[in-house]
């Protein structure tokens, strides 16, 4: 096999392949539950379109497309032999409530047009491809995050069947209705003896690639997340009546957590967010007696993680102790910190240096959880992160990627994957 | 006609009546949207459920029971003569969500058993009385507060008819299906020049007499308030991918805008309150790109409260400049800060008198808002307040009164009536 066609240096190729997924993506966009904007939650009727819309294009592009048991888009690209091992290509189809347009998608269509370009030439690997567009990762509807990466990954748990929904459907009733077995979402896992590992492209949600001025990075690790339901409660009362040194007012205890969880996340180079927050009784007149709101703290080790959220809950028990609030907190998501693959991610490296001529390509940390923290049970990892032109801004509508730092990806995502096979020939599999 | 009987020293059939008023309210706690608490709001179905309760008893105690074009419940009680002026007694009916049982409806049902009282006993005053039971004084449904009494004011606005109901049902819509015709609410209004004043009994909706250990106190004003819509706006971004420093989080200045509410409202002794908020996009790993939040300042006096506003939104503009936030505000709500009438609160003073020995009777500015507020632009006002025996606990399940101090309030709101009629008899007509 030869070392791969300098695919780099953007030429006018490379741009119209970055033109077209540039509009794949926009095509997606438009397959949207919102007026206006986009949002595409699991096993919704968008969802559904979506996954159609995504097997035609694998189908174009030489792969056998299929929907696999939990409604993650598949698509399998033959290796040069019957028995080679797969290497997992893939990113997440699903979106957060008024969500930019790249956020998992741009890693989907990446991957569909490398197989394109392989295709196109003929190219078969010593490893089959598989594409995967995961179902769910952001985790909208049901409250629960990766559940497509986690059913590839065999680590499905059969008890989210009864998470519901905002409207109170149980997941087992939307996966009956989207056309899918229930009961059968495990057969989705893969094993792990037949496969290479797992390369995923995904635009940065930050802005470090934009401050250091690549369009490229490699991504190191996945910080470790947890994500908390926290509540304060007090006591509702009239707001012209209570004076104010009588008042357990319980926003006022959730307002001093969210701005503790600031102070703290500075303080410790931690990342931390108050996303949601919800008061009651919720009238103008009324003092609020409860407020519930969610925390995600992240940080680069699970103990760093964990440390920042004992500090801001000892903030949050000295509000409520001041305030005579009663607090309370539940677990609701856990991610334990993962590492890329050495190896993965030397191809990875070597993809970007081929395309860009940066001998030295910069290397991240994400702060943001991916379907790769899944897929890091099953099999190694690496990532690549495209420059976000927006100064990091993601989950918005404003998120933006230029083509020309596309095309520089689907170059480099190419070498990667060639690198890949070097490394496979010349028997250093992953 | 006599000085009256001496009602107070709560004899036993003070206490029957007091226990009649409470299972009333008991009856109207039951007529709900609400399952498992308590909601009745303007035009609702309950609504009508309630007033039909409430012509019942109105007929029973001797008056003729009708309902107005406003939807106000509404019972007259003949004077001595048909040309004879009117004294207005009331209160309101409607509640916020999961309300007590005692606020706006306690001063209703006391002021039925008045004139139950004065039927019972063949009395007929130099005025006529009409209780009014107020259709919506909490405003929860339409974000207007006092419509109700606003109508029987004469100030009623037909702009209000486009306001729209959270379902995007416009008052206009919800006035036809409760059979009443949109364009007649006006004719609900009172004429000045037939009227005596308005007396209005209440629950407490603070701990102030409680602390002091009265029963009833007389209310010597009301406090201005105002209300206004605020909205921070920053940027949603991904809840791990923007550094802390980079982030514009709409949620942490709305945050210290509460915070900052209650130091201005305790350095100031104002009262304030963010009772609602609503942050977007809404999800525990998206930072809050927009907060929406409410504030209600009162103080007892319009300088007072508006010299408290200007401090607090210089706090929010300063937290909006340095998070780089738009802060946008929108006046809901204003009342003007009003003073009761000094010989009709002469006349409650007397009845407390009369009804607890003491010569002094405890006297309480109000910084809750009341139906008086309204009915003050249309003729004078006085107001009897009754102990709340829950520390002021009030638009809430646990708002409570005890028998005893409803005995001694329905005593003193009678010999208040009776000293109202004593003045109009010695010509010191209110």
């Amino acid at each position: 096999m030869r070392r791969a066609r300098r695919a780099g240096a953007a030429g006018g190729a490379s741009l119209d392949d970055a033109r077209e997924v540039m509009r794949r993506c926009d095509v997606l966009a438009g397959i949207s539950s919102m007026d206006g904007g986009i949002e595409r939650v699991y096993l919704s009727p968008e969802h559904a379109r979506a996954n159609a819309q995504v097997a035609e294009w694998m189908g174009a592009a030489g792969m056998r497309p299929w929907q696999d048991a939990a409604g993650n888009a598949r698509g399998s690209y033959p290796g040069a032999t019957p028995d080679a091992p797969v290497l997992l290509l893939g990113s997440h189809l699903d979106t957060v409530p008024d969500a930019g347009r790249y956020d998992g998608i741009l890693g989907v269509m990446i991957a569909i047009a490398v197989v394109r370009r392989l295709h196109a030439n003929g190219v078969r690997l010593p490893f089959a491809l598989e594409v995967l567009g995961f179902a769910d990762e952001e985790g909208v509807r049901f409250g629960r995050t990766l559940l497509g990466s986690c059913a590839v990954a065999g680590t499905w748990d059969p008890a989210w069947l009864d998470l519901e929904d905002a409207d109170g459907v149980t997941m087992r009733e939307a996966l009956a209705a989207f056309g899918l077995d229930p009961d059968a979402v495990g057969e989705a896992a893969l094993d792990p003896a037949t496969l290479v590992g797992y390369l995923e492209a995904h635009i940065e949600q930050g802005p470090l690639l934009l401050d250091a001025g690549h369009p490229l990075g490699v991504v190191s690790g996945i910080m470790g997340a947890k994500r908390f339901d926290l509540t304060m409660e007090g006591a509702a009362g009239h707001a012209g009546g209570v004076p104010m040194r009588h008042r357990r007012d319980a926003l006022l205890g959730a307002a001093q957590t969210a701005l503790a969880v600031e102070r703290v996340a500075l303080a410790r180079g931690v990342v931390g967010t108050v996303g949601q927050m919800t008061v009651g009784p919720g009238a103008a007149n009324v003092i609020p007696g409860r407020a519930d709101f969610s925390l995600d703290v992240r940080a680069a080790t699970d103990a760093d993680r964990d440390k920042a959220w004992e500090e801001i809950r000892a903030h949050a028990v000295e509000a409520a102790g001041e305030r005579r609030l009663a607090f309370t907190e539940r677990l609701r998501h856990e991610a334990r910190a993962t590492s890329s693959e050495r190896r993965l991610s030397e191809a990875v490296e070597a993809g970007v240096t081929a395309a860009t001529g940066d001998a030295e390509p910069m290397e991240l940390l994400s702060k943001a959880g991916h379907d790769a923290m899944a897929i890091a049970s099953l099999t190694p990892y690496a990532m690549l992160f495209v420059r976000n032109g927006n100064g990091g801004v993601s989950h918005h509508p404003d998120e933006v990627v230029s083509v020309e730092d596309v095309a520089l990806a689907i170059d480099a995502f190419e070498a990667a994957v060639l690198a890949a096979a070097q490394r496979v020939q010349d028997g250093l599999s992953a």
